[in-house]
């Protein structure tokens, strides 16, 4: 009996089945005894059947969301120039590195764990390195609307908390010193997030609603248009506001000068693996797939996200007078942004409104914010307007079908179905709460590393770029290096020289 | 009881079980009663974990052939000069985006819809907008082999239809308008492959079989060699006929002149992102893991892949004296474009064979081609006589095992193992039937968008590159902006300057 | 009856659903019946379920570790320089193709094949061809623990043979003959991986334990930091030693000269996806999600990663007075090579030691091995003497939970919980073992090939650079050929120019 036993052929019939007869290697029905222990077993089977699909959705989606930390390395990489490359390699593993060990210290605790007799709706406080949680169902009660296992929800969490640190930077390209990624990954992924989330999606006042009785209903932030993007892109801004922009940006005459990044391509390469990532992102947060809503949120994601680029293109052509090969991938990233908040909540067809109106803002929006301020990736606009939009969009556009979810009250959906601006104000109020606490955090906290380590390299490095003055090293050699300095090239008659044969290059290293 | 029971450490024993104790985090089986509402609860859970792996299945499936865009982004890009590779970022999110509102508009109920009477076999016609199919398992009837719910079904046929869009732009690199795109994009997604489709892999007269009482047995197709790779490479062929070649690819002499892409890593990328894709093509369109025959499929794809890449390595040393890194890429490609067909009709075995001759197919096809007809990413041969070839090889190889498929008749499999020509004739009838109606459908409409809004650009534009001409930006910048009008480079005494000091520089807009 | 019975709304009820009301599209579990064949219909669904899940997980979790071969691919190209870049989007196809046709035709069968009589603990006998195995879960006893399909664990098993076969080239890049990697592809994937995987993880002799009546406990290794990564490892010292350093490598006074590979963003793009894909090699080793413990592989495997960046930035900083790129990304495989063995057995916290001392092991080793053996990824390092650690640290830290898994004796977990060096022991002879096998295996293929085909290009060869040497065309062409000979450039007045005009430019072809 501690065999399993031999299998036969199972005459598997049924309506439409494909392949009716039997497969090599298809383990019958009967190795199910295996795993069973008593006449129970077939439920105790069942039982792990469920815990295992949630807990390999949950899994599998955080796995396309750990991979967007590619989309983000690729989306800077591709808006920076030559020579500040290769630190964002650097930056992205040492970031997601960080907040991997403050997320498993303190902030899945802060942010999913049980609250403290005290702090009711202000922040979580058990689960700290991932023990002493109790029943796993109701340590986190937020999450215990899936049976998945808590290891999973942890690493889901995680990856978001991850994602809404990349956002950070992308304000901040080439001129940021390294330093600073690291102290605030720390401060971001241990306090600022973890508490941020609680109050929006981990069970905090801001999701509860009624707080402080004042009759509201809950906030709707399905997947983070708020908690995740917000988020990161409050603390753009409030980095961005203490580091001033990249060298010779702003003219004399005080305009917004271009400063193309170097490789589309890649840029692009970022789009698309955003675009998957959000497959996870927003189906994921159902944390179970049985009922079948993740697959209704794909399409929602998806269609959307369609709509935000052709939206943003509509708009660069009337615009600029052209099609903006940035404008394009951003309106994906904004209308995708801008899903995430109201993908749980919505019909299918208002993804084409949300998404479209997602992909309309961003070129304005980046103009506009370009003439003030150097965001090189648009982060303000594609993670902060849209996301700001997204999160109110729930208030117009949830439908009654999902507004039961509230915890507190039955708006019966957005405005357009209820005709209540009920959702909207909890919305609007939420999105407030939320950009104030992070602003003040995370502007507080730039503050005193701009006091004490300095925020911005020296003028010097910034001409010659981040990675040979924060790495020692480039990130193309070859377009750098003079052909003398190059092993390999310019050896013999026979070799080839290298592709840069710069005349008057000056760098830090070969002036030292 | 609205709460879930505590949980309990469950003594699973069995065979061969690698962890036997608890585990914290594991969810008891008691859970599961939880989601049961009566005493059928185990078996309504049951069913519930059978819709939720299926959709999950699909979904997974769906995502990894949705990331094949970036696939057919860096293939694309790989093979243009760097003076045309960021308008292929903005031309793939155009065409899926395009492709994702028309799908939901109309594509997907003329392909998978129940045919309204009087069109029995020809289209669908229920299902627009994602609404009004009735029974979600009868209102796809081809779809009703499997319990994914009908949006995990949309998700994955869209995808393909994507692919299938993304095909035809192969051909036409570096010397087509970009609106053109767009134009086509609307016809090809809601009426073209729609309706190609429906009748290949659909539920149409192909599929079905006995049309017109001929008495013919049911094409066989499983993923789509014919009704996503060649339905692509047919408006491939179609828009390359009215464009003509690049300027300069031909010489005084007629005869064809290399034009080499300008990133061999990039293809490689696009390599691996669509043979990775093509485990969620293939297998995915089981659209369903109980019978476990997906993971068959997954055998027989990759070893025919693989087949493929040595097949075309032996051609290229033979023809070509060398090993083409291209060829080789290719031979991967085009073999999976052939087990695409067959993949879930034949033996493991069959994969060799079919894999090879893919392979071998590929050198000549290109050097035959490329004299005549300026492709340049081989997409005719890929995917257009290697789709021809994987769907005859069902009429080759097809198992008894699977040969009932067929809507009608039996011919106990292919040739090989019938000694009867009758699928094969079925394929070759079906291939010939799709052709023509791809064909005359995408020629009259790049016709009429030749003979209205263009199909080519200006040669100074062509000259210029589509990236600055289409896009007013180039995809890699610092490879052609004069170092005196980049910002960051050569300013001070301890900059660097830039890569590329290119001497006599002349761009549209620097000229202008 | 061969139809699905219509669909009806479920009422589902329970704790926390998130969603309770019907959803459209959602498949009742009524349609359970149609796969039903007998009263004991919903025990065979369960069953069905179970293996789909299990399957699904395995194959998903293969499909993430395929991909890693563009991990492989990036990780190389980044660090070659930009004239041997294309070659190895060559190579990797060519070994993975390899790989594929001799992992069916005979690799499988001895890794996981049933032990032939005499052969006990030695090799497999049973599946070449996937054929003859006999019972699904019998035949391949070191499997049984999953009830997923025999092709499912074929393909993971696959792609865990893969990678060890691109580990062994990190040490050869920018220097060897192309048709090495053919003739060593077949040796490696046909017999020496399948007999080392064998006895570390395969059921073999290393991993039974009371070998030879030692009375020794069973090896640990879950994933393969000995079977997969050190053999890939051994491999690569064998050829280095007879392959010898780059053309300038060391100079006359013996030092090594830093040649920087070309492309740090796309090592950036290497390290993510590698991430991903050990969410797959360590989670997916579990073959199973029923018990939910692939999800604290999840956790244990990012975690060390975490801490590997983390440690090598750290002594990067120490020992570099910098923080290398290059560093901070092979402290992340650093550390995930050595969790690969301990993933399965350790607490998470366990994963903190283990990846910090990895991180931190990986900047003085590189720089030690690369005063004498030329390196260029620092495969010796990351894969060799991380696996060599990662090996021995479950004779430190395996949990006494997962201490029974041993097939021999009880030592109750590693060192710090037992007390007892028994498992240390045993790890520090298993790694022994392995590495003389594979390393007398392959040093004398190797030798055999110099003597023979020979290792090496020519120093002509070597200094015009493999892709135009080996593949005559250029992995960046339009960094290397004359823009007068570059089609599409300086043709007329609006023409651009392109990128690289090289004064000098004197390639293999143009001199020939």
């Amino acid at each position: 009996m501690r065999r399993t036993m031999a299998l036969k052929v199972l005459p598997v019939v049924g309506a439409g089945l494909l392949i009716v007869l039997a497969v090599p290697g298809l383990a019958s029905a009967d190795t199910l005894d295996a795993y069973s222990n008593s006449n129970g077993g077939v439920k105790d089977t069942v039982g792990l059947n469920s815990v295992g699909i949630n807990s390999m959705w949950v899994i599998v989606a955080g796995m396309v969301v750990m991979f967007m930390q590619a989309g983000f390395m690729f989306l800077e990489i591709g808006f920076s120039r030559q020579k500040n490359a290769g630190t964002i390699v650097a930056k992205v593993l040492t970031n997601f590195s960080i907040a991997a060990v403050m997320w498993y210290l303190i902030g899945f605790a802060l942010a999913f764990g049980k609250e403290p007799g005290g702090l009711t709706g202000l922040v979580g406080g058990t689960g700290f390195l991932l023990k002493g949680f109790g029943d796993p169902l109701e340590g986190f009660p937020v999450m215990s609307v899936s049976n998945a296992t808590v290891e999973a929800k942890f690493f889901f969490q995680f990856v978001f908390c991850a994602v809404s640190l990349a956002i950070v930077w992308g304000s901040t390209l080439e001129r940021i010193k390294f330093g600073v990624y690291a102290i605030y990954a720390v401060v971001f992924s241990a306090i600022i997030y973890p508490i941020g989330a609680h109050w929006v999606f981990g069970g905090g006042f801001l999701q509860a609603g009624d707080w402080l009785g004042t009759g509201l209903v809950g906030m709707q932030d399905f997947a983070g248009s708020t908690a995740v993007h917000l988020i990161g892109a409050t603390g753009a801004l409030a980095v961005l506001l203490l580091l001033g922009p990249r060298k010779g940006k702003y003219g004399a005459d005080g305009k917004p000068r271009a400063i193309p990044g170097h490789n589309m391509p890649l840029f692009g390469l970022a789009v698309m693996v955003l675009w998957l990532g959000w497959f996870g992102f927003n189906p994921g947060s159902t944390l179970n797939v049985q009922d079948g809503r993740f697959t209704e949120i794909v399409l929602v994601t998806n269609l959307a996200a369609a709509c935000g680029v052709l939206g943003a293109l509509l708009m660069s052509r009337v615009m600029q007078k052209t099609l903006d090969i940035g404008m394009a991938g951003n309106g994906a990233i904004g209308a995708l942004v801008a899903i995430t908040a109201p993908s749980g909540y919505v019909e299918l067809w208002a993804a084409i409104p949300i998404g479209l109106i997602a992909g309309l803002i961003i070129p304005p929006s980046v103009l506009w914010i370009d003439k003030k301020l150097d965001d090189p990736v648009g982060v303000l606009t594609a993670h902060g307007i849209c996301g700001i939009w997204g999160t109110l969009s729930c208030g117009l556009f949830t439908s009654p079908r999902f507004a039961q979810y509230n915890a507190f009250g039955d708006p019966n959906g957005g405005l357009l179905y209820s005709g209540s601006p009920a959702q909207l104000v909890a919305q609007a109020i939420g999105l407030m709460v939320a950009f104030s606490f992070v602003f003040a955090m995370s502007y507080t906290t730039f503050f005193l590393i701009k006091k004490t380590y300095g925020l911005r390299v020296t003028e010097e490095e910034e001409d010659a770029g981040l990675d040979i003055s924060e790495h020692g090293m480039y990130g193309y050699p070859e377009q750098f290096i003079p052909p003398a300095e190059l092993i390999g090239y310019g050896g013999g008659p026979s070799s080839t020289v290298p592709p840069a044969p710069i005349p008057a290059l000056a760098t830090k290293e070969s002036t030292a």
